[in-house]
């Protein structure tokens, strides 16, 4: 195994980090790593917003389904997918472009967590751990003004960022669903009864599977954060619709 | 610059194959390497189709925008934003979830993204160029299908592997923005004029900003394959809307 691949294999999510920051040479590696990303046509179909501010870090840290562990992150990333800058340079061109559409928002999304990961390995690889916040994509109203959204930016996932601690470091990686579970050949093969005890096999600790289930399913799924969730991505959508 | 750094710094898109085999051990390093990414709370909320029949490379190298080069790929892997496998989980234990809304849809395709992710960074590391096909997003009615996708199952991404050809190794990265106009400090702040043309200078070759512009603007933005990505997704998101 390269060390390339040993260091996809062995990065994990990290939500303490030690009190000291990312010296800067390092940030701007974790930031062109990013840029350097595959992305569509070489668009580059999102913005990075680099939260430096302490303040704007705690009201994430509160806005993000109440998480400290934001606030105290040297490095906090978020991933906007971005087509407000294209449509902007279309209309000031005088091209004739067609409204942007859910197709752009998806797009764009594929472009901005590509881009993610990249800073994510870059920054693995330097020592430095994260984790990613779905949440961000939580709470539509209020993060389009504290961050300053135009309607055609959509805060697809935040990425923070800092040295793990000790006790981080010791944590073991939890385990990933059998790979049979996860790949399929050619065509989506649908799973049930037996299929899927064995996909989730090894999460269910003293649990039976059907409990162990319906608690996970009550804990996050039918949880508030995820419904908001869903609630503020559909109010994102009204835009591209 | 470490070895990882580098290998993400190097990586460019490669349409053009040599005509050998991708081995069994550095497929299924490629395939872990997905499935060891950061996933939102351990739940994988992706599935991957590994394209192995000839015949239906054959048909997506028509169905993602007439790209012949896609059948030619020794590896072809769709990453599929995946909530159907938990929703069923959730039924057949008896959990009562809420239905699968636009949130658990974002979420998911950020899963896949950041699989997919590994999954390149991991095959250029073994010498294996890819490229990424968001096409794989129109054709919603054909695509379903071809690929027997439930309703919660939406095809994000799409990339083809395979080995790059000496001409394929020449061709240079296409330049990015400068990042000054990619990471914004704390807020977006909106691009206009004098500074959109500097975010997009590098590209014009013989034209002016304001013809390139245009120019891209019909050929990519205003396209057939644009719009229809757009209306596909659209019919994608009924399910969960």
């Amino acid at each position: 195994m390269n060390e390339v691949i040993q260091s996809l294999f062995s990065r994990k999510s990290v939500r303490s980090f030690e009190d000291r920051p990312i010296p800067a040479e390092d940030k701007l590696l974790i930031l062109h790593a990013a840029a350097q990303a595959p992305t569509a046509g070489n668009q580059q179909l999102y913005t990075i917003l680099d939260i430096t501010d302490q303040e704007l870090k705690d009201r994430l840290a509160v806005t993000c389904d109440n998480q400290p562990f934001i606030a105290k992150a040297p490095l906090v990333l978020i991933f906007c997918a971005d087509f407000q800058k294209w449509y902007d340079a279309f209309l000031e061109t005088g091209a004739s472009p067609r409204k942007p559409a859910p197709g752009d928002l998806l797009l764009a999304v594929d472009d901005a967590l590509i881009a993610a990961q990249n800073a994510v390995t870059a920054a693995w690889s330097l020592g430095i751990g994260s984790c990613y916040i779905g949440d961000i994509m939580e709470q539509c109203r209020v993060h389009r003004e504290l961050l300053a959204l135009p309607d055609y930016v959509f805060p697809a996932a935040m990425a923070v960022f800092g040295y793990p601690t000790a006790q981080q470091m010791e944590r073991p990686k939890p385990e990933r669903c059998p790979l049979s579970s996860i790949v399929h050949e050619n065509t989506y093969h649908s799973l049930h009864g037996e299929e899927l005890y064995n996909t989730f096999k090894g999460r269910f600790g003293q649990k039976s599977y059907e409990d162990w289930c319906r608690a996970f399913c009550q804990r996050k799924y039918n949880s508030d954060f995820s419904r908001e969730m869903s609630s503020s991505v559909e109010e994102y959508l009204k835009s591209w619709l």
